[in-house]
């Protein structure tokens, strides 16, 4: 193990930090921050803040030709491994070495198979210092879902849901309106913000109508670090075996991408009512009649980092049963609803504990008068 | 409102501190604390530790006079008015008149209205000062069973249960062991050891064949304030409604006393198998075959300020469902246990928000892994 100086751990925690900057606005890329030092000060710093945007390196770099200065034998902190390829950038481990630093510390390697490993292999044939494995599993967090598409091909899952102690999302008439607080539903749209996309059930959409979009005005302190086009719009999927939506409903108001996933066509009629920001998927339905969730996320893994599940039981059950989810978000109000009321995942009939989900508390907080739970399963990408 | 002064308000506190020592001890009686100053300075004190022996006041006066000192021109602190009846000792105004103390501080007055008001004339006549209402809600607080039983002949309620995050009790089979972990199941001896009466459902004892005993060496840090001997074990009390109950079940193999209400006679053959620490009470059921649960708190109200429910979803819904408890503690255990198992309290088909019970969080914290909620009516007694 890498005997690390207090140094190079302030200056990675900084790079974690204005990488984190980025979360909202980077996707599908990950985040990443960059700290330049040069005996023992900081001389540049950048992160990524959008895809098409200079990476982390590059900015960091940037800063410090503008002052007039120069990274030759300077430290370089960044929390991802810098990358060996031509993209819409020059690679940034070429960068680094044209800039004569001295030494690179990652946090992270690239989470590509195909490519990891590349570009610290080339910063070290350029005769520079390379350290790995400095607060990796802080740098990996940043960028969950980024690390398990390239590493699966699949997005990151997230189930949320809203419930009462009892564990009761509605009565058993769909009542739900407000169980929880309005800061748990706030603390909501910043996971849609953060999320690439959206996932719910036609039911969901039948019965509640909802918009499913992030309402900038919301976002609480996320206001004053962005504007509101800097703010994504995850890309809301519907399931709908049977094809039964049709034009009149409050998601298709809001000009914003939509994907209808369903079993069979829908009418030409429907399809040509709908708006042009409505696109559709068509794949053969299980033996159940449902919309096999292993395929959709592998389709929705071409483009996206992760998903946001916010469904009724049975589809929100189906991503925890068949084993799909990554992590449940629990809002749960201090309420009681009662025997009647209707359960937040409909799981099968177990019977024995240890058949349960195998979920690890992992983070609980208050949001508002509400708690905030993160459950995960252990799984490694 | 009095304008307490900061030695005022520093003495109760540490009164109440002292009453709060009899917790576990005093029972049936309250948990009375006294402090008694002079010059600014403690010169006695003591609390009620035990049904039949000395008072607050009495213990603090005692500390006094083994001291050689006088409280003569005192003020003391007590945190129940002082009673004014000849009991098991002399009324315990007399003895602060007797000791000629010049002021008398009281946070609560008599909970009993035939009384309350008694002790704190007395005392006037006698040309005492008295102040009444420094730190009410904390001193009502240490003895909320006794003061609702002297001013409505019931005991408190509370309703525990131990659940998963999805409200779930069990699995459909049963299988409960163990949701919570081992300090919320230690916490529940705590609240067993704290009250006079343990209800549970002849279904839990047929099922799950419990103790329902207070385990002393499970207690936790109260084992180094208490001896077994001092710590009590509750009244079991087992709704039996059609007497289905036999001798071979663990509750009756301890030695501690059990009440078992029925809606019929046991069989003499039962009767005669049993130890002689069962008793029976008979109560005509209601027209659902239940016993009746306000008679039956009605009963219990002789003798007991305290009823913990520990009890499946049926009778613990009973409970919340007919407006009869006070408190719902739930231990809440991070896992997910699914659709399909036991729910928490079986209550009514509510079709709006506004028709659940209408509980609020009082206190919450973590137990171990788990958590403990602390729900309460907002009831006036």
């Amino acid at each position: 193990m890498f005997n690390w100086s207090s140094i190079d751990i302030e200056m990675m925690s900084r790079a974690i930090m204005l990488a984190e900057r980025g979360r909202y606005t980077t996707r599908p890329n990950p985040c990443v921050g960059c700290v330049i030092v040069k005996q023992g000060q900081i001389i540049g710093e950048g992160y990524h803040q959008r895809a098409g945007q200079g990476h982390a390196e590059v900015n960091a770099l940037k800063m410090i030709q503008d002052k007039g200065l120069s990274a030759q034998g300077a430290t370089a902190y960044v929390t991802l491994e810098p990358c060996s390829h031509y993209g819409r950038t020059p690679p940034c481990a070429l960068g680094l070495i044209n800039a004569k630093v001295a030494r690179v510390v990652v946090a992270v390697t690239d989470a590509n198979p195909e490519v990891s490993g590349r570009g610290i292999a080339m910063l070290k044939e350029a005769g520079i210092e390379v350290d790995v494995g400095l607060l990796t599993d802080q740098a990996y967090g940043l960028n969950l879902g980024f690390m398990k598409r390239m590493k699966t091909g699949l997005p990151w899952v997230t189930v949320k849901i809203a419930a009462s102690l009892d564990g009761k999302t509605a009565l058993s008439n769909g009542v739900s309106k407000w169980i929880t607080g309005t800061a748990a539903r706030a603390d909501v749209q910043k996971y849609r913000a953060n999320h690439c996309v959206l996932i719910t059930g036609v039911e969901t959409v039948l019965a509640d109508d909802p918009s499913l979009n992030v309402r900038f005005e919301s976002l609480g302190e996320l206001i004053t670090r962005h504007t509101p086009d800097e703010i994504f719009q995850p890309l809301r999927v519907v399931l709908d075996s049977r094809a039964r939506l049709t034009e009149n409903q409050q998601i298709f108001a809001i000009e914003s991408p939509i994907l209808l996933v369903s079993g069979c066509e829908y009418s030409a009629d429907v399809k040509a009512a709908l708006p042009d920001y409505v696109s559709f998927l068509v794949l053969e339905c299980d033996s159940s009649g449902r919309i096999p969730l292993q395929a959709l996320l592998t389709y929705l893994g071409n483009t996206a980092n992760s998903v946001l599940v916010e469904a009724g039981a049975t589809l929100a059950g189906a991503f925890v049963a068949q084993n799909l989810a990554d992590d449940v978000v629990l809002y749960q109000a201090p309420k009681i609803l009662g025997s009647q009321g209707r359960n937040m995942l409909q799981l099968p009939d177990y019977t024995a504990i240890e058949q349960t989900p195998s979920l690890q508390l992992i983070d609980e907080r208050s949001v508002g008068k509400d708690k905030r739970y993160i459950l995960r399963y252990n799984k490694t990408y």
